[in-house]
């Protein structure tokens, strides 16, 4: 009982752990609700020490983080996605590509904050600990920023959205981002009318939320045979169900 | 004032809000610190829904959940992981293989549960909103998941470590994952004795916290000109030394 006990006090309280959780289940990717008010000072830092505060492999801290306030840069970045969304407009099939041009797919002119995101893949040496079978390490030590810095948003009740419509140098160019950096995020960020029951893809039949059970496997790839998995299966089916009566 | 009211009312109270901030600060990236106690099932869920509520760029959801409790399976990949890890050793220089040898990277054998998290890259089709232009978008959102898992496990009391030192073709072949899918994180996830007051290269010297001063611009790449800039970095020095204090 006393290994159980010490294991408990590690646990956040149950009203702080159900905070951590609202942060996640109502997150959104928000491209329309932006309001014009002022993002604070003090609450941007907040979210810029949380997105420094990511895990990062051999704790190379590859990250910088590019605050866009200049509506002069706004602009130069927006025509940048206007072309990029013209060219994946006519890749989609013709009953998508009319769902797809009623989109609004960003909040760039909208969001007092614009922030960009980037890998700076030098940053520590050639050698880095943990990225040296896995390369790709460092470019996902910033993507866990990016997410740091969301529920962080959420939590403050701003808004944030992540725009990938962009050709990468595209981007650098209008950023002034040397070629060896690599953007990974370009995030509008913003006080918000209000935040969506759900995410707008889901909302309007883009494609349908994935039941979650049929994503889990046991020990091999596609298993989903022994008794510990039904065990799992019929919590996750607790969960979801819980999680639906509480929205 | 009444827009300012409305833009209040979506942040989070204060308590909880400061439940988000402990999750992410500390968090902390787990390998020598498991407890053989075994992780609930429902905590286990709770931990998947999380991860399954991550951003996905054009919601493709390209996630997969490998929950891995065989300890033939563990002993497999931790196999592979010291065949990767001794290659790992010889890429340092002198002062610092001594330093990695003495470290442990992994709780593979250690932690009740290990999880694989993958990208299915043809999940949704060939044409993914958002994902024309950025071909990695689809791994970042496994990555986003990645991280809520992990701060949704901090909340609950658990550890969990990202274990990187494998090739992925090994990590492949133990786990029977298809060519096509892409391991993105290899975690171990137990409960844990403690959770370090900072990241274990932190402390043992390995690489410093970066300042965060340091790592913001203003517009353009590598400017730190112009009086907002200014008044960011006076905040951010006042976010710091707050949460220095409170530590």
């Amino acid at each position: 009982m006393e290994s159980l006990e010490t294991t408990a006090s590690h646990a956040f309280a149950e009203s702080d752990r159900a905070a951590v959780y609202r942060a996640i289940h109502t997150r959104r990717d928000v491209r329309s609700e932006f309001l014009p008010q002022p993002v604070d000072d003090a609450m941007l830092a907040r979210l810029l020490l949380a997105a420094h505060h990511a895990p990062s492999v051999g704790f190379m801290q590859p990250w910088n983080f590019m605050v866009i306030r200049s509506m002069a840069v706004k602009r130069a970045v927006h025509q940048r996605f206007q072309r990029a969304n013209e060219e994946a407009r006519a890749l989609f099939p013709d009953h998508k590509r009319d769902i797809y041009s009623s989109l609004k797919l960003q909040g760039i002119l909208d969001a007092p904050i614009n922030l960009a995101i980037t890998c700076d893949r030098s940053r520590s040496g050639p050698v880095v600990l943990g990225r040296t079978h896995m390369p790709s390490m460092d470019l996902y030590s910033s993507v866990c920023a990016v997410q740091n810095l969301w529920l962080a948003a959420r939590a403050e009740g701003l808004g944030v959205g992540w725009v990938s419509i962009f050709h990468e140098a595209a981007l650098q160019e209008a950023l002034g981002i040397p070629p060896a950096i690599v953007p990974i995020a370009y995030l509008c960020i913003g006080h918000v009318s209000h935040f969506d029951n759900q995410p707008a893809l889901e909302k309007i039949g883009w494609l349908p939320r994935l039941p979650l059970e049929d994503l889990v496997y046991l020990d091999q790839w596609g298993n989903t045979d022994g008794a510990s998995h039904q065990t799992l299966l019929a919590q996750l089916g607790a969960v979801q169900a819980a999680y639906e009566a509480a929205r």
